[in-house]
């Protein structure tokens, strides 16, 4: 049972987003602009980072619906996005993403942890500045969403058809419009 | 020596503001709303909140910062934000207040840390469920900028003199402009 009562006792962030509009503006801005704004990393890419991170923190309705979002994007699959959770030093993705995940690792543990090392291994893989701050930001914002979602004890569906559904609408409408 | 080269070598989280406006925009507002927005929660007792997290999460920069804002602001002072840090069950601040401090404490953890116990006594003192919510995202909201601000390794000034004069600045002018 959720910790406080929300509107239509939507699920997940769904519901803290209805809970709370003030909060849902920016919060839901933030993930439009790191995950579908202009960027050199693809959506999937993106959305890869943000499913590895929320199952790093153990947040199902998290890795859910973004594992779900990634394999909606073009060039994901939930074979992939899956593979990368399981290990993704051995995940069939490039080589700068495996460097901008280990980051994202160790953003999950702690910022501290990034070491002048982590990030010039990103570097060497051709990984760009922006490309760096990207994958620190979705991984540090995706602490604080799981931790949003599971802080207040949010409904959490599971059935994985709801996720599917779910994940086809952040990939093809996004997160600005989202309530 | 900060992973990335940010306009002017400005530190801390303003630094990386500067070298990516899209994504300052929804963290400032964000902390806008979080931190200074209308709630029932003083603006001392938010402050005070984030400066704790930041302290758990070992972020010199937000802590000292937010420490600062909210020794700035009615009712708040450096030795109160201080004794909350050392221990904030033996703090002079308020019941409520203590209740709202260890549900923020359990979502520094891990969102799933916080019970139905933890809620349910901040409620019997007084808490309401949009203090109990805006206190889950305070905290998760700085488990985000920590890892962002300590993830890019900003630089972190060292002169307590700057952090006063920056959480003066947080306190009266706010957030939303915050270059």
């Amino acid at each position: 049972m959720p910790h406080i009562e929300v509107p239509g006792g939507l699920p997940g962030i769904i519901g803290a987003f209805a809970f709370r509009p003030e909060t849902a503006k920016p919060l839901r801005d933030l993930a439009e602009v790191l995950l579908r704004g202009p960027s050199s990393l693809t959506c999937a890419e993106r959305e890869t980072i943000a499913a590895f991170v929320s199952a790093r923190n153990d947040c199902h309705f998290c890795h859910a619906s973004h594992r779900a979002a990634a394999a909606h994007h073009p060039g994901g699959t939930y074979e992939l996005v899956d593979a990368v959770r399981s290990d993704y030093r051995s995940a069939p993705v490039s080589l700068k993403l495996k460097a901008l995940l280990n980051i994202a690792a160790k953003v999950q543990e702690g910022g501290r942890r990034v070491t002048a090392e982590d990030v010039a291994a990103a570097r060497t893989e051709g990984a760009t500045d922006l490309e760096i701050h990207d994958a620190v930001l979705i991984a540090a914002a995706f602490c604080m969403y799981n931790r949003y979602v599971d802080g207040l004890a949010t409904s959490t569906p599971t059935d994985p058809r709801v996720y599917d559904e779910m994940g086809e609408g952040m990939a093809r409408q996004g997160y600005a419009g989202l309530r």
